[in-house]
C-alpha cells in the first residue's frame, strides 16, 4: 500500500466523454482518502477503482463549474444510503454550499453522518492541518473564483547515525531535538553539529492541483517547490485563442508553469474534448518540461 | 429505423453499481425523444448510444428521489454548452421545478434553448398531446408522490380495400370518411357497411413506465390494455418484506400486475444492487407471465 497514492476519477473538461469522465481525484493518504472536485459519474469511478466511501472524510471543490461539482449531491447521497458515519467535510465557495445544503436538505433527510461546510476563498490560506499534512487554497486565474489546493506532507525528523550517538553516549532525552536538527554539546563542552550526528529525512509528499486556470506566473510562485503538479492542459498551442478566451492554459503553458515552479513530475488534465488522442498535447509539453504524463481515467499514481 | 423504440440508459436503483446506472430511458417515437427519468450518468450513457440532444425536447421526471432525477442538472448543462436550440419541456412536480430552476440560473446563465416546466401531480391525467400521441400520467404508489407515465400513439385509420372502392366507384371525398371507419350509402341507396371496404388499421405503440411503486391492482386498472409495459421489480420474494417497506414491488407483484393489466409483454427493471446476476428475477416473473424481459443499460427494444 503506497503512503500517498493520487487516483485519477475523471480528466476530461466540461463536456463528459466516453473517454473521460469530469474533473475528480482522490488523494489517498495513508488511508485516508481526500477527494478534489466531484464531477457527475465521481461516485461510480471511485465505486469502480474500488476506493471506500467509508475511508472519505474531504471533499475540495475548486470551483462552481458543473464539471467539477455535479456528481457531489449523488455521492452525499449513496454515502447516506450505504451508512457511512463520522463526519465529511465539504470545503467549498458559500454560493456552493447553500446550494448544496439546499439540496441535501430536499434530497438526504436522514443522513447518518454529519456534513460540515467550510467555506473557502479564493486566495491563499491553510484550511487543513493534522499532525502530518497541511492543506492550503491558492488563488487561480478562471472565469469565476476558482482555487488550487496544495497538499503537503510535514517536515519529517532527521535520521540518527546510530554509531555517532553511541560514540557520544549521548542522553536519550537530547535525542528528539537532535532529529528536529540541534547541534550537540558534550558534557565537555565539545559542539559536535548535527550533520555529524543524523543524515537527511526522508523526502516529503507534496503536491499542487492547479485547474482550472489561465497561465499566471503568479501560480508558479505559489506553488514554488511542489513536487508533483497536476495542472490544467485544456488546448493545445493551435487553440491558445480559446484558452485566453475561457480562462483556460495550453499544455505548453502548463510545462512552463511546472518549469517556473522547479517541479518534479507534472501531470496534466482537463482535456477539451475535441481531443480523441491527447499525444499533440503532451508533445507539446515535454518539449518544455519532460517529466510530463497524461492523466488517465482510472489511473493510480504514487506520490513518493 | 423504428418507428419507436425505447432506449434502456439506466435500471439500477438508488445506487450506481458497476453493472447498471440509475434510471433513465429514452422513447424514440419517429427520431423524437422522449426521456423518463434522469438518474445520474444519463448524458454520458445518451451519448454512448449515440441518442442526439438535438431530438430531445422532453423530459419526463417520475418523482424526486435522486436516483431519477440527479443526471438532470448535468444533462442540460451539456445541452447548452452544445448549442441545442428550441424549447425543452420538463414534466415534473413542482418542488423539482423550483430546485431544479434555482440550479440553472446558477449554474447554466446562458442557455440558448428554452427550458419550460410542466408541474404534474400525482393523479391520472393527459400531459402531453400531438398529432400522432398521447402522454398520461398515473399515481403510482411509493413513498413519496411519484407518477407513471403512458405513451399511446393515435388511433390509425383503417385500410381501404382498393378492389372495393373500385367497385363501387366511391368518390374521393367519402374515402376518409370510410377509412374512419364509416358506412357508405350507394347512390341507389344501397348499405355498404365498412368492414366491406376495409381492414383493421395498424397496430398502434402504447407503453407503461411504472417505477417506481409498490405492488398495487390499481396500477394495472388504470394501464389494461398497454402492449409494453415496463414496472420496477427492485427485489426477488425473499426480500418482499423490503418492498413493503420501502414501496418497491417484487418481481412476481411486476408479472401479476402485468397479466391483470393484459400486457403483451413486460420489462422489468430499478433492480437492487444486491443482485450480480438477475436470473432470480427473471425467473419468479416468467412464472406468472411469460412474455418478460430484463432491462439492461444500452437495450434497444422495438416496441411496435
Amino acid at each position: 500500500m503506497a503512503q500517498f497514492q493520487l487516483n485519477i476519477l475523471g480528466c476530461g473538461s466540461a463536456i463528459p466523454t466516453a473517454r473521460h469522465n469530469p474533473s475528480s481525484q482522490i488523494l489517498d493518504i495513508r488511508d485516508n482518502l481526500f477527494m478534489i472536485d466531484c464531477g457527475e459519474g465521481a461516485q461510480l469511478t471511485m465505486r469502480k477503482m474500488r476506493l471506500k466511501y467509508t475511508r472519505l472524510n474531504h471533499i475540495f471543490i475548486s470551483h462552481l463549474h458543473g464539471d467539477h461539482c455535479f456528481g457531489l449531491i449523488g455521492l452525499l447521497s449513496s454515502m447516506a444510503l450505504q451508512e457511512k458515519s463520522g463526519t465529511v467535510t465539504i470545503h467549498i465557495f458559500e454560493e456552493g454550499a447553500n446550494l448544496f445544503d439546499q439540496q441535501l436538505k430536499f434530497f438526504c433527510r436522514d443522513i447518518p453522518f454529519e456534513i460540515k461546510f467550510n467555506i473557502i476563498k479564493p486566495e491563499k490560506a491553510l484550511i487543513f492541518e493534522s499532525h502530518a499534512i497541511t492543506i492550503e487554497t491558492i488563488p487561480l486565474f478562471h472565469r469565476v473564483p476558482c482555487v488550487g489546493f496544495i497538499f503537503k506532507e510535514k517536515t519529517k525528523l532527521r535520521h540518527l547515525k546510530g554509531d555517532m550517538v553511541k560514540f557520544y553516549n549521548i542522553p536519550i532525552k537530547e535525542l528528539h531535538g537532535i532529529k528536529e536538527g540541534n547541534d550537540y554539546v558534550t558534557p565537555e563542552g565539545v559542539l559536535v553539529t548535527n550533520s555529524q550526528l543524523t543524515t537527511d529525512p526522508d523526502q516529503v509528499m507534496s503536491y499542487a492541483y492547479c485547474s482550472d486556470t489561465a497561465f499566471n506566473p503568479q501560480v508558479a510562485e505559489m506553488i514554488k517547490g511542489i513536487n508533483t503538479i497536476y495542472h490544467e492542459a485544456t488546448y493545445t498551442n493551435d487553440f491558445a485563442h480559446l484558452a485566453r478566451q475561457r480562462g483556460h492554459s495550453t499544455s505548453a503553458e502548463a510545462a512552463r508553469i511546472a518549469q517556473m515552479a522547479g517541479a518534479e513530475r507534472l501531470i496534466l488534465g482537463h482535456f477539451s474534448k475535441r481531443y480523441r488522442d491527447e499525444s499533440p498535447i503532451i508533445n507539446e509539453a515535454t518539449e518544455i518540461f519532460p517529466n510530463t504524463i497524461l492523466a488517465n481515467d482510472g489511473m493510480r499514481i504514487d506520490l513518493l
